[in-house]
């Protein structure tokens, strides 16, 4: 460990540890199936206060997990995925809040997924794992708030899939929310966020590796979850911030070499962001989860957009980026629109940002004070 | 073939065939390669005059062919390309113009390319094709137009890869051009260009029909083209038009059937796509013609656009679409603007649409003045 690592480790939350809830009441899913045994992954950061009024639900995106914040061990390269944002001082500060994080049900970071051993059989569900949905993975959740001793969160948060989950708190369980932030995130999966999900399902499910899900104890099916990761990569950023890190910009090389093989800087970025995502992600949990993503349709379900955001008691917090072109800011504003026009409190900031969708994760410095101070807010009136 | 059919072939080009032009003088690459014999494959429409000055040469994009326009036989259920805007009375006049297209080298639809036979080994390139460029595609169009006794070209005109070419015709061979006009085009390609590209070269060559490119007499690497025309079909739409046409939509279905399988309108649209492109088209040549998009950079190769754009002579027509993200309208601007400072005529018309990339296809109607003006004037001038 280097001395700026120490000094990094010392400053945040320092290091912490996964934590597993597992409970044998079935799980009623949205698809009439159900599922028994559940465990979740989850990690916490601070303490419950006594009056349990402090509890923060941090809910991860597509490709996150329970670790949010810390470090597991002094050796980590990197600390959790929203580091920047919790610890004592940071947003989520964690000598005021006690923060929650949970790895989502159909994940493969120690919740119950695909690659979870199946109690019928006693080998993994593979694809018999039942189809889930934004709902059932929230559904999950409230176990895991209930088993902490929580009744009511002061707040929920989670940007992009984290933030389908964030309304879907705040929507199927109104009661128990204080607060929504939303970042760079959407009322429903748009036709372009289907298509892209489908090609990366394709890829994966055309593997021959993949073996119709049943790669476990073989030879995963590498290629197709790397294609898969690679198309949602460009998905996340913007020509802007693209011709800002790579450009046109050989690797290793000033002159092109006329062959096939990849040779462009932005190529070789993304050829390892596919390598790099097949050492930590099950490509069964990469199709159920997209499958999720793509079945979410908050204003299906109830009708109208208005009539979703009619059920919201708490507040809400909706923060997009100017340059996310999967999750444009027109897709927030609607959600303001609907919660000013049902007159629930909501504040919209659209942050000027060239990162694209990973803006939300990058471009933390504007973020800070706006959602440090709806989160004062939220705790001076809980 | 049914009255419609009978109509429509009557009014337009009507029945044309294809042609074959083969050479045995080396065409040298800008790899340092050479190809012999090679061969182009082009079709024609109208007559060239005894001037001999009213020859316009088409040119495709991507998956595009010699066939722009008529039916090859009256069973054809779809007529060439850009038939809408050639034939009696259509901009590409053919009363008025001798109008030629001819399929790329490094295509798969006649011309010279990787599925060829190697004359040193009597077997197909396959991967020991060359890797090409967009001035080889070019280099081997002089030939043919001098083939066909045309010193000078009217016009040049095409869209996406199609403009690349013209650039590179007004560019490469100012003097044999009156004028080019340019479609949903770019002077480079864009980093998020080489990505999307870059990525649909993976998907086929780690799919393992692909063989490193020696499937030729195997079953062909379905699977892998199939991801990459997705890919490729999404970029070349809008989200506001994968709404309009989609939305969430699902296929034959009122609820959703919880499965990972394709349910989504979305998902069968793209599926449908990646089926007939593999019907149609050479998984090899997908290969090597994007790879010749990405090495295309005019800027770099004379220092500076405006130092590309001084070398024009002639006129240039450059039409844009206001929904199209893969070459946005900046980068046509960007080109109308560097002609304009060294004193090019040059006319910019960014045209409303929502349908992406594809507009240049399908919006056809908005075009239709513009670009018989434009021929026109050029016309008149020759």
């Amino acid at each position: 460990m280097t001395a700026l690592q120490t000094a990094y480790v010392s400053e945040g939350v320092g290091l912490v540890h996964r934590q597993y809830l597992t409970w044998t009441e079935p799980l009623p899913l949205e698809s009439g199936a159900a599922l028994s045994p559940v465990t979740l992954a989850f990690e916490t950061y601070g303490e419950l206060n006594q009056e349990r009024s402090n509890a923060i639900l941090l809910l991860h995106a597509l490709s996150g997990d329970a670790h949010a914040a810390g470090f597991h061990s002094p050796a980590d390269r990197k600390p959790g995925w929203w580091d920047t944002m919790v610890g004592p001082g940071r947003p989520f500060d964690t000598e005021r809040y006690y923060i929650i994080c949970s790895n989502v049900l159909g994940g493969c970071q120690g919740s119950t997924g695909p690659a979870s051993r199946d109690p019928h059989s006693g080998r993994p569900f593979a694809a018999r794992f039942p189809v889930i949905t934004i709902g059932d993975m929230v559904r999950a959740q409230t176990r895991l708030i209930d088993a902490l001793g929580v009744e009511r969160l002061l707040a929920v948060a989670g940007g992009s899939m984290g933030g389908f989950q964030a309304l879907e708190w705040a929507t199927s369980y109104p009661a128990r929310v204080g607060g929504a932030i939303l970042l760079a995130t959407s009322a429903r999966s748009s036709a372009q966020t289907v298509a892209w999900n489908s090609i990366g399902r394709r890829a994966i499910m055309s593997d021959p590796r993949w073996r119709g899900g049943n790669y476990y104890g073989h030879e995963p099916p590498t290629d197709g979850l790397a294609v898969a990761r690679m198309i949602g990569h460009v998905t996340y950023l913007s020509e802007p911030s693209l011709e800002a890190k790579f450009g046109r910009r050989l690797q290793g090389a000033q002159e092109p070499a006329f062959s096939l093989e990849r040779e462009f800087a932005v190529e070789s970025y993304l050829d390892y962001q596919g390598e790099s995502f097949n050492a930590r992600f099950d490509a069964n949990s990469y199709l159920y989860i997209t499958k999720a993503m793509d079945y979410w349709d908050l204003p299906a379900r109830y009708g109208s957009l208005d009539a979703a955001m009619a059920r919201v008691q708490g507040s809400t917090l909706l923060l997009s980026f100017s340059s996310d072109w999967l999750y444009p800011t027109a897709e927030s504003q609607a959600i303001a629109d609907a919660l000013t026009r049902q007159g629930r409190p909501v504040e919209h900031v659209d942050i000027q940002s060239s990162a694209g969708h990973d803006a939300f994760l990058i471009d933390v410095e504007p973020q800070r004070p706006i959602i440090s101070d709806f989160l004062d807010q939220l705790a001076r009136r809980a």
